[in-house]
């Protein structure tokens, strides 16, 4: 069974592929999206990094957590810095997805404050989820700085939010929400930023996800009118 | 001659060793201190985590770059999480003495506010020291998740840094020095945490030495008076 997904021929790795459900030799083989196969491999490359750290994520140890044969992993995923690259691409899509069932779960109207604290308290480690992308994110940005396609996803990656939150804040100032004297440029990097640095001292136990929101508010509440 | 250092009886560990300088067999045997010998291999740890991250720390690559023998890698440190949990507690010391030759070499008088300045940038990596301890500083939090050891000795670094930051601002604020409406308990917090969520994206590149000084003096220019 596990020379199997490695004896696939490699053209059907973009296509829909036939795979057995796992349910026994006389199931019905069931049509397998490679996209969500691909997802559900970060997904379970998330939880190794999250439960065990970084240095637990091997082939094998991601097959198993996925529930599926090594050599389906390696269907997808040639090295082991591919399946780790489509990881962490795949979880700016993750973030996003949960970002936007927090908004839809808000009381409306929603304020451009309430819409700020969700896009930017979403990446604080307040829940499960949260603190498996922490995990994840942590372990990337330790990859980086001796694997340099890891940097480059991550700077894109931040350069992309960075530039949002500085939009939002323009936008508040133009529409006169935003405190005398603050500077949306500035202020919009400044609270990206300490949000990152809160990220870490919540994982460890450092601050409590009260204390790392308290910090937030109060930033909020200095740079927001209303 | 790899093996000496293993054969060295444990109750030199604490005590002032005689090892060979390596200079060749008809050499003086020198004194070794064995504190500036741990101190040494910590230092070798950081380069190699700071060159080839943290997945390249074994106790031979370490042994290799501290120009030592396996062996006397082994005689201070018995497993190679105990080398790691001394090079994070001595990282304290090397950011601090650095922090002290950076204070000596600023003009006089020095204000409050260029002290808080040195004393929060010191952790940016803003040349090859600094890169090297943000390295190093990012891969004890990934390891961190999964370790309990390093989470402890990272929470009590940050809880004794935010509070020395916080007896800053507080003094600060006494002598009239911050801005009317300033919480010095809050922003001192939060510039603290803002270096941190900075140290990551200048040592990927995603931030420059500069903007990561521009966002940090812009904050010290609105808390502070002068």
């Amino acid at each position: 069974m596990q020379l199997h997904g490695i004896q696939c021929p490699a053209k059907l790795s973009n296509a829909t592929a036939l795979l057995s459900t796992g349910e026994g030799l006389g199931s019905v083989p069931k049509r397998v999206d490679p996209e969500e196969r691909r997802q559900a491999i970060a997904e379970a490359v998330y939880q190794v990094i999250g439960e065990r750290g970084w240095d637990a994520v091997t082939l094998r140890d991601v097959a198993s957590t996925a529930g599926i044969s090594m050599g389906q992993v390696q269907h997808y995923f040639t090295t082991k810095t591919d399946m780790l690259m489509f990881a962490l691409s795949h979880m700016r899509d993750r973030v996003l997805a949960r970002l936007e069932r927090r908004l839809a779960g808000l009381p409306r109207p929603l304020s451009q404050r309430d819409q700020v604290r969700a896009a930017i308290s979403v990446m604080l480690p307040l829940d499960e989820p949260g603190r498996q992308e922490a995990a994840v994110n942590i372990a990337f940005f330790s990859a980086a700085t001796a694997t340099p396609g890891y940097a480059h996803l991550l700077r894109d990656g931040y350069a992309r939010q960075v530039a949002s939150a500085t939009a939002q804040f323009t936008a508040a100032a133009a529409e006169g929400r935003l405190n005398e004297g603050v500077d949306p440029g500035h202020e919009a990097a400044a609270l990206y930023y300490l949000i990152q640095g809160l990220i870490g001292p919540v994982l460890i136990g450092q601050l409590s996800p009260d204390q790392a929101l308290d910090l937030l508010d109060h930033q909020l509440g200095r740079i927001f009118r209303s």
